[in-house]
């Protein structure tokens, strides 16, 4: 299963849009998810910490993530979020290994969720303050009345195939020796399969043709909705974007497998990010 | 072809980058994309009509949509946008059935992105003033400095399959006898392929299973990326979310197939809507 899929949460989206039902379920037994900023908690059994609404600072804003069998789960905005989106530490890497499964999915919805609130206090449309509202899934601007909507941003990420070998690159400032597939943000005005083609064309001066989708995981640093795909490319003449790109390269079918079982001569990315699972379904095709 | 896809534009993410690149294209040979207000401006030969850089009203930001043919392309950015998107009306859908299809694609790429500067002309972090930056692909706080970048928003639309029949539906508010495939915005935390399940069930009550990918269509009202899957239904039996949809029904492939030829018992989605698409190829396969 891919990474930050699989939440056990009914989001419950008839109890967001209705403002009784919600506050009826803001209750004793509701639970809200523990947090120390943005990080999350375990307990004892190195699940997700839980408390209770009770454990909320006073005038938070709570997030309803949704319904946990049948108990309502709740996560507080942080008072400030920072200009930039935070993106995940070292810290926060080994802890999130030691979760489980369901846990991690629940994490990373709750985190791009609050996250997007605590960057978004102010109406894009005219500088007024806006509030929380329909349970953490909208904001509303007190000064205009416009509504805005957490954000989700679809990024395209690529197995580029050339006779039986796969293009990977290491980004700039990555470490020595890291690759994995190319990968860009979907544009206003393109479908997925044209944003792949151009971020390919852009990042190594390839054509690709016959771009087929393989899957899809939400990665919560900050919000995006990684869409993996496969091409073919019909050269393997590189022309390197030296402002996004430090190297690519093209892996063998074996050398791919080596990385992924740790030995390669390349170092692999790890198993939560997508660009593993496409790598590894390319060797098992 | 997809609507709105194949857009004739080089993209030129070079040329955004770099501020001095960008100035030196901003001649007397750099062509302004003739609009009024969002709606597309037709020449004598029904392409869009396009003016020089000295067309723009003063001190209007100016948006650079890429390279067409060796020539920069730009689009002004309307003075103060509305509080909520503008959709597409009547009038411009019938503009639009009489554009060459790389013109629409063009204008619906520039249609999303100048839409969004308008209604983002202040920091949602900190409420001050932003500028456009990075020729209109980037809006930085003149306050906190925090970027913000245009949004695309992935919506998923399925088709649902049970023995041989598709669901269909009637949101609320649309016209008597108007159905299409069902529809919502994937939201943080959730896969493409979690968002088809749960949308379905959320608006019919169905389960569904072996959801794969079919195709995408960007949708610039305002910026919608709709991704186009198939799904299977466990079961028939339908329970209705009232609050979203006047009516749900299942229909055979016949019923499907007179639909998108005009003479069916129900009126399908326009060419333009990926929705015709999708039900095409159901008919196809």
């Amino acid at each position: 299963m891919l990474s930050f899929t699989g939440s056990r949460l009914d989001r419950a989206d008839h109890v967001r849009a209705d403002p009784e039902r919600l506050s009826g379920y803001m209750n004793w037994k509701a639970r809200l998810l523990a947090l120390d900023g943005l990080m999350p908690s375990l307990d004892d059994h190195g699940r997700l910490a839980f408390g209770t609404l009770a454990d909320a600072p006073e005038n938070a804003e709570l997030c309803f993530l949704g319904l946990d069998d049948g108990k309502a789960c709740f996560a507080a905005v942080p008072p400030r979020g920072d200009a930039a989106p935070r993106m995940a530490n070292p810290q926060l890497w080994s802890l999130m290994a030691t979760l489980q499964p369901d846990d991690l999915a629940l994490y990373g919805g709750a985190r791009s969720l609050i996250d997007w609130h605590a960057r978004h206090r102010f109406c894009a449309a005219c500088g007024g303050e806006t509030v929380l509202a329909k349970g953490g899934w909208q904001r509303d601007c007190t000064q205009c009345g416009a509504s805005h909507f957490p954000r989700t941003d679809p990024v395209t990420i690529m197995l580029v195939e050339h006779e039986g070998r796969l293009m990977l690159g290491r980004g700039l400032g990555w470490p020595e020796g890291r690759f994995s597939a190319l990968a860009g943000f979907v544009e206003p005005g393109e479908s997925i399969e044209e944003a792949v083609a151009r971020e390919v064309l852009e990042e190594s001066g390839v054509q690709v043709r016959d771009v087929t989708y393989v899957a899809s995981q939400p990665w919560p640093f900050p919000s995006q909705l990684m869409i993996g795909c496969h091409s073919h490319a019909d050269s393997e003449e590189l022309t390197i974007d030296e402002t996004e790109m430090a190297e690519i390269d093209w892996y063998t079918r074996e050398e791919v497998e080596a990385a992924l079982a740790g030995n390669g001569r390349f170092v692999a990315p790890p198993p939560h990010a997508i660009a593993h699972h496409l790598m590894q379904w390319w060797i098992d095709r």
